[in-house]
């Protein structure tokens, strides 16, 4: 069973979002997590134009990618988001602001890096999330 | 010896391309491996202009690292890749389609995050892949 | 304790800056550091419009994440670097041309990946560090 702290250093600033500096975790089984897109389990491109939806759907696939190892939020130990529009950080802080304190109660959110890039694998996918995790 | 598990979760798509959703991974030593570029080993850029000869000298040289551990394709948890040119995302689908049956003849092609960059440390390189190990 | 090597290959070509091309290493603990931005201790941003100052910044964040853990620039296992003016590539080279010697004095760099990205978190942010050690 993994051992995991999410904490944030006294000599660091506050996170800027819904995110933590630091996981120190001890674990001998870890879980890498294909960067997850809004797609559905039938293959259709979910949200199209729609970034909180989007956003909605990569979280639910990356839950569904921690559940088939019996995993759930509390075994994540790192986030990479890539966002394709810049405009879309403050929809992006507001996901995180309405929706990690349901999927995370406890307030520890994983570290997360958050990347603005031109594009993503296909051209209406507005953000992707890569996923380490520790069971 | 590590303990790999690359699956796709019943719950998730398709994957949009030659990679997996999930690797499940046990093990107590990792290869982390520096984004690999189109360089050969005496320091020359290969396939300046030419995606597919860059594609097939940075699968070289992740290979060259991997070797070097005593490790081989099967070793590999996670890979990233990032590309300069969306226009070169069908040419990258091609290339694993084409090869990655030979570098991974189980058809367990690792988890794959890919992100078009706006560039890579040099002007001429065009793709560029970093790759996690477990060994 | 980690064991922690960190080596270039003899098949590959010259890193192309202060870093090696692999690291194995054997742990059961790691840190994951979420990407480090110019941000003090106080929310300010350090270093506005001025490179050199944001990347001292920087990973003076990263030491302040290894030292919680009592770790330090020796439990580096990974860099991740992105930048968002290629214009700033000389400049992260020479900073680490000046600085890293200091900070691995075994002259051991840490597998490092160089992108340009489009932007950060904030518009003056521009470079961001994303690191895993093992402790």
């Amino acid at each position: 069973m993994a051992d995991i702290s999410i904490y944030n250093p006294t000599d660091l600033g506050t996170p800027m979002g819904q995110y933590t500096h630091v996981t120190r975790v001890k674990a001998s089984e870890f879980l890498f997590i294909a960067g997850m897109l809004s797609g559905d389990s039938q293959d259709n491109i979910v949200g199209e134009g729609d970034f909180n939806a989007q956003c909605t759907q990569v979280f639910k696939n990356v839950e569904a990618a921690l559940r088939s190892a019996g995993a759930d939020w509390s075994n994540v130990v790192q986030f990479t988001t890539y966002l394709v529009h810049s405009q879309d950080i403050p929809k992006f802080m507001d996901f995180r602001t309405r929706e990690f304190p349901k999927m995370f109660p406890d307030g520890k959110y994983p570290p997360n890096t958050l990347l603005m890039v031109d594009r993503l694998v296909k051209e209406p996918f507005l953000v992707e999330v890569q996923t380490i995790a520790a069971l």
